[in-house]
């Protein structure tokens, strides 16, 4: 009998590896041997490489709220603050990779090229419930910025923000180039908290 | 004999198979049978893909001004609107493509996940001359922007605008996703053109 967590053992090894090395260069066999696991456990879960993929695109998308965004929100209340820790997270986890580290999820985005429907889904799935959560601290944020404002359109360019400096950052091995870019969203988003508002008609 | 012309030719369909299937999933061989050469042509020119890569990064970054810049800055003369004419032909590429289109750079950034020091150095080349680029295109602004706004983290930022959307509409399939974050760019940039100068003192 497997230990009733061999399911979650291979999801985490394969996780670990497609980011470590990438989907592509990781085989079964490296997930099999690093979960120390065999092939008949393994295709008793999983139909394949990217049945394996799928589920962890899944265990990401489940690991937003609790792996990613409460542990970067506690102690934080200000929704625009929120942001900006959101991103001081990713800033730390550059930092503690000596600036390799690659976001998984646009890793993943850019590395497949030609990604089946479902994994293409997941990946949708990763990033839209980042930047809804981006846009809720934008609605809470409420009239302290611009009526006019497209809060959805806002909550991209903060994962712009974050994936391109991301991006550079790992080029250049420095994170001051990741530094850089969220400067110039910090200064954007002081723009629109000074904008004068104006009254909603009647 | 070859002719003359077998070097570059292995190199343009080196560059295209890897921005097609990326670099890890092309081989040598794809290679040979693509360009229609014999593998000991390939070798008299290149030691091996590594070394048909670092000729790709150079022959993309010799054609930044002539294949990039030049067509869409043509007929542009504003040096701001330079920089969302730039935005714009990747634009056009991500429409041209069903929305397909990788930045061939940004990608090869994230996939090569243990980039050598010289492959790693061309990378960077390439975002630093684009970014160049748009440096030069701030400092034409002169005073119609800031005096204390930092053009080199700005020229970053819009290249995090650019990568960043260019993720989301190949993952989402719908340049929408890019057009979202060239409206906030241009929201950032409308805001800084509007900002009242500070005369320098003395």
């Amino acid at each position: 009998m497997e230990p009733p967590d061999t399911r979650l053992r291979i999801i985490l090894t394969a996780m670990q590896l497609f980011w470590e090395k990438g989907y592509g260069s990781t085989s079964v066999a490296d997930i099999l041997k690093a979960a120390g696991v065999n092939s008949g456990s393994l295709y008793h879960y999983f139909d394949g490489k990217q049945a394996l993929l799928l589920a962890v695109l899944e265990t990401y998308h489940a690991g937003i709220g609790p792996m990613l965004l409460e542990p970067a929100w506690a102690g934080v209340d200000d929704p625009v603050e929120r942001i900006f820790s959101l991103l001081a997270r990713y800033r730390k986890s550059i930092v503690d990779t000596d600036c390799t580290y690659g976001c998984p999820i646009g890793s993943l985005a850019l590395e497949i090229h030609e990604p089946d429907p479902p994994v293409r889904q997941k990946l949708i799935d990763n990033f839209s419930a980042w930047t809804a959560a981006i846009e809720r601290c934008l609605a809470e944020a409420g009239t302290r910025l611009p009526a006019e404002l497209d809060r959805g359109d806002l909550a991209r360019f903060v994962l712009s923000t974050m994936e391109g400096g991301v991006m550079q950052a790992r080029t250049y091995r420095d994170v001051g180039a990741f530094d850089a870019c969220v400067r110039q969203l910090r200064q954007y988003f002081d723009g629109l908290l000074a904008r004068p508002q104006v009254p909603a008609a009647h």
